[in-house]
């Protein structure tokens, strides 16, 4: 008997009839022999008619009692699904957050999980029961708290690592995670598998079909993750630390976005704190900087540059004018309607030459390159906008992405 | 400063403006100095969409998974209350019924309050806080519970007895409790003040301004309850022990309902357990008997008539069938479209006549009584459905209750 954590999300419960649907799949599961915990997210589109019903009342609202109101959208998911589950003649219980045991920090919106009681979990489990629990929601001494974007999925991976589940499957409105955006290239191939690692740079692949810090959850303590579709009975991606063949290939998939703004600031004095004084500056502002690049170009004076989304520029630019006496920069240039390229894959760190053919690549096409930002399994280069997708087109050909891996031969000389 | 728990029900708090004018009412009761505890139900309609929503699902969801369902519905109220005080200004938090330590029975559904913890409240109010409460619902051990029908009236009126408040208000969306319904007898007075028993009586006046469990809890703990309206500005009608000028009046108040039926089972042999098994087999089946009429016709034999709601005939009638050998009875008699008119008043005890003046009043009317019942304080009859306004209109003016009563001498004529 496998023990099982599930996760459906807001899309997948959306309806009464995608309530009865899941019931079904989770009916088949446990006809399989498997024991299930089943997360789930509020229906569809309710939380964002609380926040709209918030918002009528305040532009302002207390972060306490958000998380009060938008708790009750999962609620009344738990209890929807588990009578669904009763109408088909399985045990099944709705625990909310604080009756699963969620502990966390004490802060609102976006705590993070300090403890999982798993007693109460476990002892209906042992009645033979399906336990269908609230996702994103948990509780810090007796006040209810909420883990922020991404909660749902955070609180399957931390179940299941708690759990010591064997697995967690998440599913959702995607098959699974694709070599690149299936919506934009039409090569672009589903992922048997795929690391922790990978998955965590490609977060933005496949539609944002896992939160990152759900990943890095599953990562810490080795939890197994299956990302399926909940309505098509097809294979999903695994996300596992194991290697598989397809994971020797160098590039394992293309990330891309667009909006995105390059910000230059000139002529600043060359000191040892002239970074962290510009970043801690923006950061105090709640500003997210992306690539940063740093050039000098006289003994005493630097340039930065740095990429933001499309949205923060105007704020970004006020910010920075309000402190140009205190940083003493001479100038700020900016250069909108970019859009950031990234080829992601663990076989790179060994590779010296992957960087470097996707260069070629892109001068080959006369794309032009405007930032470069490397890690150890990713290349991100800053493009412009209108060549993102020609980008993407020619690197998934040139990395053979479309082509399915399957000969242990194949791979060896990839590698 | 006075300590005082308002309530107000789903029309009150219905709209997001709704919301707002209730905070509004709450600061302006803070201004005047008091110290407040808030109780709230589900906006308006929105308990019928779960319920809804819940019936696609199964024809006979699970008591629990409905109150985790349900309790949903006064979370979401407290939350945007709390919000709308502090776009005002005003220090608030909410609470949900197990965070206010609402303790009830293991039942779910229809649970009984058990214990109130009163300390996270008074640890608000210390803080000078208003503390706005989720009414109708309760927590037994871990597990979320429901008070049933007049839920948060019951949630208002245990914190008021537990937090030894000065008194419990119940805003609402008529100005208070009359003489008589006024949607039928625009004769019908609003009172000033009432006796806890005489409310009791006519918890149906007022098109069921308060339930009848909740004015049970305030007299045995002597809250003093006031019924106001939450959208206009006029006094309401205090429920109180005290007796004031207007209580030493004989009849109080006219309540009638229509949807009545009389059963009569007949030839039932006239033994000692003969009431006791006929209606322990309708409570068992949860049928509601109302009036109960025993008539004995010879020495062996009884006949017992008694009145049920309408919808409730055709499983009365089955359920009779079906014992009718174990009972032992020859025949069953029934009349539909009867009504239920009664006078209501605490002087009564004391003025034997004033059930002869009422069968006078009807009599000289033609109205034909079917059945009588009486209390301390209460007259009932059953009468011909197409009658009662009339009945109720005849007797409202024989008993004077349009007439202001505010001179002490007047009174003494009358008692």
């Amino acid at each position: 008997m496998a023990r099982i954590v599930q996760k459906y999300g807001g899309t997948s419960v959306g309806s009464v009839e995608r309530i009865k649907h899941v019931a079904s799949r989770i009916q088949k599961a446990q006809v399989e022999g498997n024991e299930l915990v089943v997360v789930v997210s509020a229906m569809g589109k309710s939380t964002d008619g609380l926040v709209r019903l918030a918002g009528e009342i305040t532009a302002s609202p207390s972060k306490r009692e958000m998380d009060m109101l938008l708790t009750t959208g999962e609620q009344v998911t738990i209890s929807l699904l588990t009578m669904a589950l009763h109408e088909l003649g399985l045990e099944a219980t709705s625990l909310t957050g604080w009756q699963a045991g969620m502990e966390t920090e004490a802060s609102h919106g976006n705590a993070r999980i300090s403890h999982i009681n798993t007693d109460r979990i476990e002892e209906e489990l042992s009645k033979g029961k399906v336990v269908i629990v609230a996702g994103f929601q948990g509780i810090c001494g007796t006040e209810i708290t909420t883990l922020g974007r991404g909660g749902s999925d955070t609180t399957a991976v931390a179940l299941a690592a708690a759990l010591k589940a064997e697995r967690c499957d998440i599913y959702t409105d995607v098959t699974g995670v694709f070599t690149t955006d299936p919506r934009y290239v039409k090569q672009a191939r589903k992922l048997h598998s795929i690391s922790y690692d990978e998955m965590l740079e490609m977060a933005n692949l496949g539609a944002g079909v896992l939160h990152p810090r759900a990943v890095e959850f599953a990562k810490n303590y080795d939890v197994p993750l299956m990302v399926a579709s909940s309505m098509e009975e097809v294979e999903g991606t695994m996300i596992e630390e194991e290697v598989t063949m397809e994971q020797n290939l160098i590039v394992r998939g293309i990330a891309f976005e667009n909006d995105v703004t390059k910000v230059t600031v000139k002529g600043l004095p060359n000191r040892l704190n002239t970074l962290s004084r510009l970043f801690s500056t923006l950061s105090e502002h709640k500003v997210n900087v992306d690539i940063i690049i740093q050039n000098q170009y006289d003994a005493d004076h630097v340039n930065i540059s740095f990429s933001i989304t499309q949205s923060s520029l105007k704020e970004t630019l006020a910010i920075l004018q309000e402190a140009q006496e205190e940083l003493q920069f001479t100038d700020i240039y900016f250069e909108e309607e970019l859009a950031k390229v990234s080829i992601v894959g663990s076989g790179m760190v060994s590779n010296p030459g992957v960087a470097a053919k996707m260069f070629e690549v892109l001068a080959e096409n006369e794309v032009f390159v405007k930032m470069v930002s490397t890690s150890e399994i990713k290349v991100s280069v800053v493009v412009d906008e209108a060549d993102m997708v020609l980008a993407v087109e020619m690197l998934h050909a040139a990395f053979q992405l479309a082509e399915e891996v399957e000969e242990a031969e194949e791979v060896a000389t990839l590698s």
